[in-house]
């Protein structure tokens, strides 16, 4: 059955301010190095970074009729995330269809399939994330969903989840972790700060997480050259 | 047996100028969703953009010399547009070919390989679509044909035929379909204005585009997701 | 066995000096087309150059102790290079370990694997060549060893080997040969701008390199198009 | 955190009994084209068939001391179904713990990763669905979890859930519409069996269907080849 | 514009017939080593062999409506050609369809995309060539064309075409083409057997073709390993 | 410069009848984890297997002159091994090069390129790893090497080493370690049989290995499922 789920639940707005900072491979290992979509999907240009809550859509292969069902859905803050019921590189997602999430407050897009118009796109400042550039259009036929449970990249995505994505990739938090995630990750920046600091002057990472010991234990051999 | 056509019917160049500012996606469309190559097809930097006339190269596997054999046949508006007959990501093209070709005027290179001096190309201005980067070097050995009927990328390209290329890929026009091509191009672009306005207001293709009544005779539901 | 070895015999610094200017494509040719690692070895941004000696780690998949052994072992001018004894595109390094690096001056970084915080490693200037952008974290659990001799991207890289690596991709040069590949490769540039020069003013490859005769031999015929 | 949860509920064994004579595609198809595993995944022998509960596993990459722990939660019956938590192709099975499984009633493997012994697999009728063959060993060293919701190959899979498995690939039929997909697959068989007999005499399906209205309201069109 | 032409001029059966026992690799190096399809077609089992005239099938991508349109139009003797008009490995066609063929005399059938059934397609012997095995279910939505120019797998086939398939991939032989690559073929496998019988005595490659001289111009040497 | 050496030593022929009944993920796991193949490469028929002794071919892409080469300096007991200089998947191999090996004692090919003529191929028995089949044809123009080191499919293979392939893929084991991997090869294979023994009869891995306690100790927890 095809549905549209109205209003779910969103991770609020302050949580999603608060994660300004935080990158993708912080939130990542903060979570317990889980969320994380597949290395396939890229952002379309360099520096592209958008957190917001998950407005997910499930369609037909080569069919981006649903995109427009989910644009009414959307609110500000929020990101869509769309994944085809089979494996498609097509284009669903251009310019036009941006001009209208844009309006609507909407800060990116998520895409397991093709997206095009990407010199307009970069233009207008819309980041995406997709698993390649096509021109290739698409059917308006058949129907999906919105705003149900969704497997996009190799992860469950629910409606109203954190999505953080930048040039390292994209990770999804679940609505309701999203405010321990947060905490941990700064935790973690924090740690970071201070042994960036110590690397920097060049004390190695062997001696500030002390794992020599651990080396050794292990059976690692140094061994000189010699003359070459 | 290899062959080289020397002066085949090209797409006339007031027609190449008049498709400026035509992109990739937009032709695609117009011509009824055909003629694009494959999306891993890529440009060498971002932005780049080219509009020409096809000479087509059809050469061994790792082999370039019919590359320089094309040149010769290269006139002022022309791309070249090259494949092996065997699938190959070697280097089969750098910036001292690109130095030659600029010479005489051609646009742009396709590529169903690989090219490098990306650094160079990039400098010089002059746009690639390959399907990969690779220093890897090719031989001298094999003739191939020049100007012959070529499938490139998954799309059958006859010399002379338009090609268009920008961040977005690579499309074929036939010679014979340019001028059409060209005014459904137009018409599509007239049309998209007017929507992009009224999308850039907050309007939704549900109702500029009329699909409510389509999605609700194929049984669309909508739900509330109720309290969280 | 695991096994660390140190101070192994590098390419001296006058020599990797010596190589600047000199493209990945150059020295690839100049070595007869050995040496050029797969072209899946990209660069993390456009413009991203580096000549090093190599400092070789073998690790195991998803996990990136050995990195950390392998910092202490590296001198100014070295590049790291890293692979895992299985395939995997998990991201072994990010921005801390480039603040090691830089610190001990190391130039940088060639992975058969996945990296992260390419937003960060881009602005630091540390130029990573890898066939994955992943924020996919590693495990520190199991030893590998450094400064062995070690497959990456189906190349065999020994340490102390002088690494070049640009837009184009990677290649390596074996220690002792750099000396000779240097000369060769300035041959090569020599000869290469006095035929750029001639290609600039439309001369043509055919003529330059006295093609003609070869490719009438072996039968290249030509044909005009005839009426379109 | 890691769990093992034990006893999960599962689709009891008289449904299983009752799918056998379903195949992949018929159950796909009867759930509404949902639920079927990514087509990477295939069968190391031709004809291999299974039908069971799911255990599942999510282990770390290039680890698979998880499933020695999950083989204590299986019963007769089940299948057991793998994912590491980043893309790998390694070896985590083999005829050991195939003898293992086989003892404890087990009658498949689904693994988004790789797979050995193949050989000995076959000649016990040891049936394994994976995206790879690869003798690549694994470590025992880091925790996952058994019987936790898991993405497999692009489909999410509760523990206890019927997995179908044969030549075509793979599909999920969540526990608790296991008896509705058996009807609707069974609906599907006994007029796949009418349609079958009428088009082995030789009638077609655009009559069967009765397509042909539909095609000509579409625009087809119908044109004689002419002389060759 | 979607058409359907009827009647295209076929290669005729008595060529069919000749053909047999021409293997692919044979048909492709006597065709000047063109015509090949790309190497990702494998068949769904091993020993399948098929020669036939082609039917071709563009059709949209997950849209198998027009496989059932040019069902009608197939005659004994001919193989079905289906590609998509972009990338899409779904599953159109099973054992019903094959039924459907079968009964019309159809030999075989070679698809850019995904098949599914292949236990039951091995039971009846009906050989296909696709590039993926899929039960993903298509839709019949939007219309294609039948018997026009076709670019499958990176090859241009025209209906009527002969199509030779086997353990080593698909070859297109243009229908005008048909017997001088038959007589071709048959020279090339007398001239082989010859080969062959001198092979299979131990007699060298290197002195039946008389190679020897031509390595030693190109500067070929041998040397001894000395004690290892 | 291309070179032949002639006469490299190889592991005698009693280790490689030694080696009978040792499967390649034993000699891998036996070697430290080492020498694995990448898992691309495939035999073409199931149940191939062959053990010998390496002969080494690097060759240029889509030439495959020096196969020709290498067969002369084949002797009973050895395995040709082959890997072109840039990557490609063209058809190098075929029944006439078997005829002609087989008649020289050669007891199979490894290749990381493709194979043709898979079905006589089979039908000879004469086994072939690969990374493709295809039929396409390749010239015979470029000089390469035979019994230089190789890099094929990510490892080094020196002339001489020894060579085990088997469903599971092709491991490659240095001459001078060949046997004293032969010995850890038999010592794993006994200890393998007393496992395997107790799992048939049902006792866990769990407990064989003794895991429970680590296990215990890095955390892992157990909890049931509760009610359905």
């Amino acid at each position: 059955m095809s549905v549209v789920i109205t209003n779910p639940p969103r991770v609020p707005g302050a949580t999603l301010e608060a994660y300004s900072g935080i990158g993708v491979a912080t939130a990542h290992e903060a979570q317990g190095r889980t969320g994380l979509l597949a290395s396939t999907m890229r952002p379309i240009y360099a520096g592209a970074k958008a957190i917001g809550t998950a407005v997910t859509v499930s369609l037909p292969p080569c069919d981006n009729w649903m995109v427009h069902v989910a644009a009414e859905q959307c609110k500000p803050g929020d990101i869509l995330v769309v994944s085809p019921t089979s494996p498609s590189d097509a284009g669903y997602f251009g310019e036009l269809l941006a001009s209208s999430l844009i309006s609507r407050g909407v800060v990116g897009l998520v895409i397991e399939a093709g997206c095009r118009d990407v010199a307009e796109l970069t233009k207008m400042g819309f980041p995406v994330w997709s698993r390649a550039v096509s021109a290739q259009g698409t059917v308006k036929e058949t129907l999906g969903s919105v705003n149900v449970p969704l497997v996009c990249a190799g992860q469950l995505i629910q409606p109203g989840d954190l999505i953080l994505a930048d040039d390292d990739g994209v990770v999804v938090i679940p609505r309701l972790r999203a405010d321990a995630v947060l905490v941990l990750s700064r935790q973690r920046e924090v740690k970071e700060e201070g042994v960036r600091a110590r690397l920097q002057t060049g004390e190695l990472g062997l001696d500030i997480y002390g794992m020599r010991e651990a080396l050794a234990k292990k059976g690692l051999v140094y061994r000189d050259a010699g003359p070459g």
